[in-house]
């Protein structure tokens, strides 16, 4: 049932894991979503509906929490959403008016069953469950003094971090216990929380990961993204702001600013990649955003050609965009299939050399002939890119012009996007002449920075306060970053054991 | 490990068989693929590939039948292809240089597993196995002789009584025998068979089920559409022609014409909705066509509006051409979920009244305010259109102007596409402008019978020789249909028990 | 869900297969039970009764086919009956008054699913199932004729020749037509079947394998052997006698004669090992046979020793007798594990020295420094005993005088019991005294055939008319052995393909 | 994967918790077993065949914990040890020379996986794995302190509490603070521990639990019974003692008694029924005190009888020291079955009546018409007993004398011993008048306290100080109860949610 090969020792480590050589999308670990005050059977159900809404956001796991007469209940499962929380029988399952849900992009096999969410703790206090969306900066610094204190960790989620500060807080009250928390943890987050009777929301200080608010009659909603209240029927009610508290509870709902303000920067790359483009996220459209970024695409990196043809699913709106803006024909030059192939082992022979073409297929009838104009959100390592550049070649087309909707990419994240380390970054090693050799095309543009903050409707970056996170175009991290710092430091920790005391 | 409670006796009953009320498409039952003369360790591992591209013609079933020195190796799953044959070891488990596979949307639950294909039979003369897509109307007449004779039946599958009728032929040699066989069945059918050391191919009198054939280095490739020779890597050869028996073995290939030649009638519903977009079915491009439906669509049904919105994905074409037609902006108006959420239950409150939408959820950001033409392929029962319908409303769409790329279904299809019975489609049942009320849009139009025929190029249709199987839309079913005469003549078979000898 | 590597393409091979060098007990395949006439919802669970008192004569699959209201349900797994057939949901699984059973050793991995019984056909005249235990001797024979003609097996079970029999017979009444098949079947078997409205009993011409009639209250059971009527409460009526046809229906019970009567000839290792001590088979309680086995062993081959100690479970009642003939105390000195340890990986270090001993552990208490009187139920391969011997003497014992309780094991069987080749038999393949070396023991001896037929309460054995089925002792084979003949005729059978239309 | 419906808040609930009608005996809840210096890949076979011989103390679940390369490696799984640590790959699964493993009786389904062991905690100074034998009596009193403190429980096992003592610990070195930490634990258990370069072994104050200690080459072994040793092939050296804690490693083998010395009391009830009856446990042959037990019960309660029967198999050693000390003939007038039938639901007609009788059939040729002296090891509540009663009754026993091997059970266990409360221990409501007429008897017989003493060669009880753990017969528990002190004094804890930080 349950086997750990202690084979990853530093989450670190693991963060860098870049799994599928042919799958070269940046992944976004987590989707999150709550409800509170919902009809006695209903927490659970509203909250599975929630997180099939936000399943973009991690595919591998996941699981909900809910509260029923103070006691918890709670389901965690590899897969999706639909298989594991559509069943009829859900609200005897996991009974209760109030729940909150996680979705995640699972780091790797089942030996990590263990940090599939909700997280749970019994405080003395009574239990808190926790769902976390985003990555700490400080994770392993805390880490190690937590452990050195007698904490025992069951996982090597740094979202348990968050769960033995509120354990050992000295405050009295839950909610000053939570805050307690957060005060110590550094980096990019949105946080739900249940305890026996209060709902609470976090956005960390920056609001880098999103978070919204919204109602649903009597209940409360919060979740990662508008799609996830659309889906459920709630109304939208507001962003939560950056380093918001909000805590829910019979009384009604209070928001905290338990920190001092600072002026917020969300992640540009929820726009470019992550969000559902049917999402408004901190007040913009994500799906007229990505047109706007194709349109400023043809202004800045035109070409001569006869079809604009996207890489579907995420580069379809900046494609319809350029093709608006440039006037060359919007073609479905490239079929994607949404059936799951990664795996398949190749023939040794004939499909080899011609690549073998899992999840996109080249539709011929409109390339053969043609000059393509190519879209891509972004390009990452290039391993994909260049595979589909060479299927697009072999059904015919006479050019390829190569243009990436987001600036070229320069530096990893560490706010919660598994990106892989900057060695493998394509525009991070090659000059633009020599990444477009290497992705054998015509010609290759990316969007500019100030291109993408026009995009976004902001202007011009202000070097001196960008508006976004923007870190992994311009290298400007927008907090410490504590592990990283003393893992440089050469105070290399050695390869250190993780808690398996239960290992699902 | 099996259970099989036999609530369904009669196949013409569970044909009938429509589960989701949410997932308002007909079904195609099958694909098949096959590969002879490949390296040894591949034939089962290009079969794989060759159905996960044409995983779309069904997702819940799988399987392929290998032969390598004269011994058959078979798998049979439920479950997609990539998680069934994906894994590194299939040239251990189903070694050889030939292969053949099918993958279905399976009729029912785990009881129905006995009906995944390829069948295998061991005949006097050696093993044959076979993959068949398609359906025969005189099944039930020919499994009813068959069992008087002794035959002991193993499935409820049609393609059973295809090998019952294989081995009970007096012909010596296996070709011979097996044109014997489908000298007996009528319907449409796409068959690639294996035996010991050939490969056959056949595809019905009329070329009702499609099946081309295609070239990998030395060896051949049968498959149901040029999208799994695309994905294999190999070259198409041409289509199998209506009435054509193919056999391929270490002599090279022969192609039979057994029986009298007819004018072939390809089945229209390839087009309109089966076949993936970069298909080449008959020697039309699937997206082609289906573009060109959208633009007469346009010229036959116009509408005053601000945006054209394609129910997606198979509307997609459509919407594209009906918008270059027209002029009317072409945008991406609903978003469409592939991750399964068919089983959700409903909350009772709030979600509910909204109406549950997981599979396609409107862009608020393109459709609040405008007037929007929404193209779907066809129009079955009506009841996800409405909710659709209802959905964009509530996103703030001020008028709804819905057109179909095909005309009005009126009748049931017994050629292997799985629909309802005529008592549940739409438009056989209620007036255009009831219609246009049930669906609760502005206006309503669907492409005509010879708007489609012109969109396939093939001028308006000829009622005396009409081109293309079309019976769903004008009701001229292109066979016999004596499994239903029999019924309707009052002999109505009593509930009869299938076989299960093996009830996986 | 379904492999199927055809490696065993002739039963006569994997019939001959020996799996587990630790186990060297004879095995048999099958334990049978049905009834008929039980309250409404009874029918399953009285079976799934029987089947678990009946366990010992197979663990590995076990399948129940009931009949409600003309319709039939079934359900065949691997593994144990209390686990497949214990659950509370039975009667609603499995309906119906009347149900049969079966449980078996099934001969090897997954890919032997489909030989799970009972076994279904869909006849012309309406359903019947089929469990049987035996085997025939003709098997290969007959079923080389029906695939001739047509036939198409799914299984590599001789029980589906039986089907195929009565699917072709020319009779218009299926108990004509069971009596046509059984007609044409040679070998030894214990039928039940179950049709659409009656229940059949059969045993074979000489009554090899048993089978008894019970009645449980209005009901009628029938069951391999006694102890499956007191698990299920019912009263024994008597056994079926050899060649009798018993038919149960609403009229009652019918016993036909089809055939000319013979003198009886049941097997005796159903007293030597498979029946269950507390059955009484043919008159005779196995216990008190096994009892006067180890009496009249003491007698034929007496030891001076301390101790006698039985090889557990079966040895326990020939060492009790052994031990009151002969005033040696009786002690257990050997204790067997009842967990399944079969599969367990020997270290590299100090237990391989030693012998793993997973099954039997020797009770040093009762041995060290003793001389001990071992007594086991037969020797086969003689492979565990000297493992066993090498375990006592480790554990102190001064002296291991080994008894076995049935005569020198000579000729392998073919009805039904799983023995290894005569080459691999140890009586077959050495003298007395190589035996005893061998085995290392310091005395070694077996009852005599003369004494067996004594303890059976049947005075010597009468070489002309032997009153036993005992070939495995001495040769004489009861029937015909059509299958090996032609083998050893030099027209062996090329390895041929079996049937996998279904291969579960 | 994982769900948890909390139903189960406190622990002292689920260990009362008596699940099968049917199965009267008492439960015990673990075997543990280590190994030390063994070559490299042996680490976890060792301890594997070591679990499996200590299979019958816990059937329901199994974990090792391997080290290697100061790395540790776990599996835990629900079922027998064979099936889940018998494979060939075990030593690439769990490699190392080191491990120590654990076999439990799991006190409830799925949800309790979390506390299959060994527990696992990664300390400041390096990790540690604990298997646990026993139960602690100041559990909940700890537990509250150390949540109080901040610690995230992960199960509901006592055995956690152990762990988060050593976290805790502020001494430096590991063995220091494991000694801290059972310096604080009360009730009776027997720990192996590993680190990541010692094993460490350890017995309660007082030796209720068994603990010993082998030699297997340069290796050593601890296990909970000298059974464990022999399927190993390693030498008893000793028993561990009350109180010592033995520490293994490259320096060899320490032994520490770091508390005041005190007299043992080993727990009578591995005598009674728990240990293997081939084990030697604190220096009595297990085989040899049930046999006394059976000769004194002769004298204490004889009687004018037939047959000696023993229920099996438990009770086999008693019977035949009964029988030899009275004469009676000894007979295997109940056969057990060894197939799992605990689920079974009982037809409505004929067998209910009858009583179901799945594990224990009566042998009817020894019984019938004898006056019958059947002897079980104990008698808890009775449930069984009277079932067997009835059985023997109607399987024509004239007369039934029942004696119990063991004295009346009149108070519950609290170390480890899983037995109903006292208002469900039949001895302790009802006098021996009122038994014999519940449990249906001629006449009812128990051992006396001081005749076991006399078995166990301890001459009578010592009522100051008894030389046994025997408070289930007597009321005098050997330690302090503090939780049930606590839970009496009305300050009864509110049913407390359990950390579920990981539900697997």
């Amino acid at each position: 049932m349950s086997r750990t090969a202690h084979a990853i020792a530093d989450p670190v480590v693991h963060r860098a894991h870049w799994r599928d050589p042919e799958d070269d999308q940046p992944r976004l670990e987590c989707g999150v979503c709550g409800v509170w005050g919902a009809a006695d059977t209903d927490g659970a159900s509203i909250v599975a509906l929630g997180l099939h809404a936000l399943q973009h956001r991690g595919q591998e796991a996941c699981g909900i929490a809910s509260v029923h007469q103070a006691r918890f209940h709670t389901e965690r499962h590899q897969g999706l959403v639909g298989d594991a929380f559509g069943g009829s029988d859900l609200s005897q399952r996991l009974p209760g008016s109030a729940a909150i849900g996680h979705t995640r992009y699972s780091t790797a096999g089942g030996g990590f069953a263990r940090n599939i969410q909700p997280m749970f703790a019994d405080l003395d206090s009574g239990g808190i469950a926790i769902a976390h969306n985003g990555n700490l900066t400080n994770f392993h610094h805390l880490r190690k003094i937590l452990v050195g204190e007698g904490a025992i960790f069951q996982s090597t989620s740094d979202s348990e971090v968050i769960l033995h500060l509120i354990a050992r807080s000295r405050k009295a009250k839950i909610v000053d216990r939570f805050i307690d928390a957060i005060g110590r943890i550094e980096g990019g987050y949105a946080l739900v929380c249940q305890t026996r009777s209060k709902m609470i929301g976090a956005r960390d200080p920056l609001g880098i990961r999103p978070l919204v608010l919204g109602r649903l009659g009597e209940a409360w909603v919060l979740a990662s993204e508008t799609c996830a209240l659309d889906t459920i029927g709630a109304e939208f009610v507001r962003d939560v702001e950056n380093g918001e508290v909000i805590v829910i509870d019979h009384e009604g709902l209070k928001s905290l600013k338990p920190f001092p303000e600072r002026p917020a920067r969300p992640c540009l790359f929820e726009y470019v990649y992550f969000s559902r483009p049917d999402s408004v996220v901190n007040g913009r459209s994500v799906y007229g955003v990505r047109k706007a970024m194709g349109r400023i695409l043809a202004r800045e990196h035109p070409a001569e050609a006869d079809v604009v043809v996207p890489v579907p699913d995420s580069g379809v709106p900046a494609a319809m965009g350029f093709a608006q803006e440039s006037g060359v024909p919007y073609e479905m030059g490239i079929i994607r299939s949404h059936y799951l192939g990664r795996t398949f082992i190749q023939p040794s022979q004939g499909a080899r050399q011609k690549g073998v073409r899992m999840k996109h297929s080249p539709n011929r009838s409109v390339i053969e002939g043609k000059r393509v104009i190519l879209i891509d959100d972004s390009i990452v390592r290039g391993t994909t890119s260049v595979k589909l550049v060479r299927a697009v070649r072999a059904a015919g087309a006479k050019e390829i012009h190569l243009r990436s909707a987001s600036p070229p990419i320069l530096y990893p994240d560490f706010y919660g996007i598994d990106m892989p380390s900057r060695d493998q970054l394509l525009a991070a090693n090659k000059s633009l002449e020599e990444m477009r050799q290497y992705l054998e095309v015509d010609s290759l543009g990316f969007l500019s920075v100030d291109g993408l903050y026009e995009a976004m409707g902001a202007g011009p970056r202000d070097p001196r306060h960008p508006q976004f996170t923007d870190h992994y175009f311009t290298g400007d991290y927008p907090t410490r970053l504590l592990d990283r710092e003393i893992e440089e430091g050469g105070r290399e920790e050695a390869a250190r054991q993780l808690s398996l005391l239960v290992s699902a």
